[in-house]
């Protein structure tokens, strides 16, 4: 998918590589559940789809470690990488826009177990009748500063339509939100300090309309 | 986000060039809608968060078109990227596993406007009880061929846990699938000819969470 974000300054290791640490920290997350506790370049490798020169490349960004012939231990490789992505500890996310994809987002489960925590949602018309049920409070936009500075909340999921997408992005920023998953499909305008995540469903079934015609 | 898909064979046009492809074709639905009819490639350039040499060299797998010091005609260009995408016309999709996720995907109502529709589900439960009334309707696994077959069908969205996808994605190519939208936090391993693109939330948190620490 695209990336338009800009790099935080200082930062060291590059972005793909961090997409590609995600992949490695679920390949031992499945090993572990299956009892493996050791594995080999090779083999990890492979069960994230890269070439293992470009395993050993982007592990090396820890230093050196795993032994030649024996290969990495899959818990202390796992807890590297959650340390590096910051994902040892759950952390708190809200969501802003309680759509038709907002209110899906928020009642889909697989965020928790991943490390992230919706914990509030805000809309511009918190009380409108939705339905289905969730367990997060909804705010008003005008609650939205309060809670992301009491709470420390550095994450927001952008699900508002495109139309107001770069106003509400604005409010998030000032607010102090320094991560935005958006999935308005517009381009975001934000400070070079601001990271930026788009997702546009659209976007990819329109790539893979081009790569399936005849 | 994450790529691993393959190229299909003979395509011309390389899969970064047809995101931003798509792009572009946004940026010009909303300058139609403002009732601009020409745009210089500087602020087609702009509006997309590309280069306009980037742009410029986009554009030129079209042939060479647009008029110097005048710009490209909004319309032409839009029809032009359109056809290429395969999106003049209204494409239909199916949509796999109608857990939490694939339920609000069925009742996002943002898929047509852009071209696609989710024109039925499948799950390996069809009759479970869900909580959202959706208009589609919501087949058994063994009825997937027989629906992609009689109409035609080349896309599908992936909601399945993880633990089943590789198997329904076998399922889905046999039926006659060539391009997958995969929510499913794995790698699928499938022919050449056949197009996965990999959307996984999580790991799109999880490399904003980098890129937030401090």
């Amino acid at each position: 998918m695209l990336n338009f974000a800009h790099l935080k300054k200082g930062s060291v290791i590059p972005r793909k590589t961090i997409y590609r640490l995600s992949i490695y920290l679920r390949c031992l997350a499945r090993l572990r559940e299956n009892g493996i506790s050791t594995v080999s370049s090779e083999a990890l490798a492979q069960a994230a789809g890269v070439k293992p020169t470009q395993l050993r490349k982007d592990l090396a960004y820890f230093g050196t470690f795993g032994t030649r012939g024996l290969g990495y231990d899959v818990g202390a490789l796992s807890k590297k990488i959650s340390d590096k992505l910051g994902t040892s500890r759950l952390q708190p996310v809200i969501l802003v826009g309680v759509g038709n994809l907002g209110l899906a987002l928020l009642s889909y489960r697989g965020f928790e177990k991943e490390g992230f925590e919706i914990v509030a949602a805000f809309d511009a018309d918190p009380r409108r009748k939705r339905d289905k049920q969730i367990k997060q409070p909804i705010f008003g936009m005008d609650e939205l500063s309060i809670v992301v500075k009491e709470q420390g909340i550095k994450m927001a999921i952008l699900t508002v339509p495109a139309a107001v997408a770069q106003e509400v992005a604005n409010h998030l920023v000032e607010a102090g939100i320094v991560g935005i998953l958006n999935f308005s499909p517009i381009v975001l305008a934000v400070s070079e300090d601001v990271m930026v995540n788009n997702v546009n469903l659209a976007i990819e079934l329109e790539n893979l309309s081009y790569f399936t015609q005849e």
